[in-house]
């Protein structure tokens, strides 16, 4: 049996250990070669394969992978098109997979990624290919359907907490008037903006009001609530989510001045919604304004990773190739909350296209509009999946990683 | 015999280990009441003090108090006029200080808190008062002149560096052109910038440029370089000072529209260079670029403090208290090397005006202006200020602080 295994779509600080997970998986089961697609399909593509086993040639080597954070393979953001689009890219990979004599393909990835392997097991079923396709999902977004939620949230979720808490502190250091508004990641979703919520405990008042993508957004009532809040409390701080749209469809950002770029899958680049915000609120109510944006940090911060994240992206890994063995494709690994407290997660193995190309957002019934705040639902939801740490290796004052392959 | 002592200026990961320092070494000593100034030199002037036993009323309460970033008694920026031109607050100062029975005076902060310190022990020398005034360095620029660094540079050059090689690894996944730049905080001086330079290892190729404000900043020249850097190498990362600034004195910063604020000492709101950067690489060359801000994580990152650095602080604090004590006052804690293999550093107390209003920039000779990094004398000199790690403590998923008093 020969595998082999992908990652797509944008990094996290644990979407290598998922990939630890598959290798190791299939080297217990027995694999011959277990091959890894440089940058994603785009390897398959033109053939450009590694063989995990030279790589991960000892076990400190898998150690470090699981606390080196972005896509040790690479990544791509190819758009695989239909099969009756672009016959020639089906073609193409299915003539590699024969070559190379795989067996399963894992794809680690977000919507997009799901999509590609929903497309490849389609073509693959059409034309009695008996590789076995699936999928394993990693986003920071967690905007995945049909699943608890994704690998790579936790952890995001924790930075974003412990960074808040933070920066709380650094905020409150002079006794004046001031309005500190922090940018989060998500797509369309709320959920790493709502993590926010989580900064809050007997140690943190948390942030004095969230804004999510969720809740169309109104420029003039945004303005009236920071005004009305800082009556009663000097030091503000507001987490809103990177892609807070108005009535009129447009995103936040796109009201300043500076131009959006589109990546290469067409979506705008999301930037600038709390620096436009600060500068708003600091024309309009004549305070102090502070944006800082999370950006790239919050994928990638390996240093400060949830163990419960961590093993849960790892067992995910495991858990695909072990559904692949037993002859499941056009699957994804799936998770199912059975309890809170205790945290209990199952895996399943779902249909591809349930999590494919579509967007889970939070659910209204766990926003407090008025207050601009998380309910309890949202915590009970959130808090579990940020629990424990995984240790960095230090070297030198450093933490270690692994190279990108 | 008691004692008072306050926080002031920016804070950092690891002011509050210098507070403990001086309140933990004043109990061995004997001191009566150990006083908090609340927002610094403000708290005096309202007789605005906190009895710190009452704060500190279990030693886990001392030990989250070093893991708690920003400045625990609050912080202010008020400029204290000469004895001349205010000689209102000198009365009010030592009037408080009189009833409160304060035998010694320590300030924990930058620049400006050091010449308040200057003008209050010479304020105290003209009147015949007996009260010992004493300086503890802390900033995350290190740009105090006299002492071979200041605590609160370590913590921030370890965050600075492990954010980077974080980032660069982000940065590298997609095999294509993109330019990212990173802007790193430092007035003037570029000691934070260029610890970006520690990134660089074994596991990292580490940032392909630095640019400090040491060296005056050419926009058409630092395009040229990118472009000839990107020839050989698709992904670039760039570390950038905030206060980059061109050859007419002007900031960068100040070259983008965006209008830039004052502080409450009339410096300027530095913020915006990389953005700047990246917009104009953007345009003239068409690659993808993107801009990060460290803005405040990088000098309140507590959960991934330099253990040298706080016990350092620590200790700068302890030293402080038994200066006073011997009878030395006008003075301030500055640091000597004495070797950087094994590292070894002395403490010493120095005439405080040798550290204030001045700024210690980095020497041309760490630079290499050409190649845009540093050398390796730089090297040398900042590796053994990042060494350690003193862990959080966690709970419930996020690191622990004590609340801001």
């Amino acid at each position: 049996m020969n595998v082999i295994v992908g990652q797509s779509g944008g990094p996290t600080a644990v979407i290598n250990a998922s990939l630890a997970g598959v290798y190791e998986a299939a080297k217990k089961a027995g694999a011959g070669t277990v091959y890894g697609m440089k940058n994603g399909i785009t390897g398959v593509l033109e053939d450009n394969l590694v063989d995990l086993d030279v790589v991960f040639d000892t076990p400190e080597k898998l150690e470090l992978l699981k606390r080196t954070p972005s896509s040790c393979l690479g990544s791509c953001r190819y758009k695989l098109k239909s099969a009756e689009e672009n016959p020639a890219d089906y073609e193409r990979i299915f003539s590699v997979l024969e070559k190379r004599e795989i067996d399963c393909f894992f794809y680690i990835g977000g919507n997009d990624s799901m999509d590609t392997i929903s497309k490849l097991s389609a073509y693959g079923k059409k034309i009695g290919s008996n590789v076995r396709f699936v999928g394993i999902p990693k986003t920071i977004d967690n905007d995945l359907m049909d699943t608890d939620h994704s690998p790579g949230y936790g952890s995001a979720a924790k930075f974003v907490a412990t960074t808040l808490k933070e920066v709380i502190q650094d905020a409150m250091v002079y006794d004046m008037k001031s309005l500190l508004i922090v940018e989060i990641m998500g797509r369309n979703a709320g959920w790493l903006a709502a993590s926010s919520a989580l900064a809050k405990g007997e140690d943190c008042d948390g942030v004095d009001m969230i804004f999510l993508p969720e809740i169309c957004f109104d420029l003039d009532k945004f303005v009236q609530k920071i005004e009305e809040k800082q009556k009663t409390k000097g030091n503000l701080v507001i987490a809103v989510s990177e892609s807070l749209k108005i009535a009129d469809g447009r995103y936040v950002c796109e009201l300043a001045d500076s131009a959006q770029e589109e990546d290469l899958f067409g979506h705008k680049r999301l930037t600038g919604t709390a620096q436009f915000l600060a500068e708003v609120c600091n024309k309009r109510l004549g305070i102090k304004t502070r944006a800082i944006e999370l950006s790239t940090l919050q994928r990638c911060a390996s240093h400060l990773t949830s163990l419960t994240d961590v093993t849960e992206a790892y067992e995910a890994g495991v858990y695909a190739l072990n559904a692949a063995i037993a002859g499941k494709s056009g699957v994804a690994v799936s998770f199912e909350r059975t309890s809170n407290e205790p945290y209990r997660c199952e895996m399943r193995a779902v249909e591809i296209e349930k999590l494919a190309n579509h967007e889970k957002t939070v659910p209204l019934e766990w926003i407090d509009e008025e207050n601009a705040c998380m309910k309890a639902e949202f915590l009970a939801y959130a808090k579990p999946l940020i629990q424990g740490e995984l240790t960095p290796i230090f070297k030198d004052g450093l933490p270690c990683h692994l190279r990108k392959i």
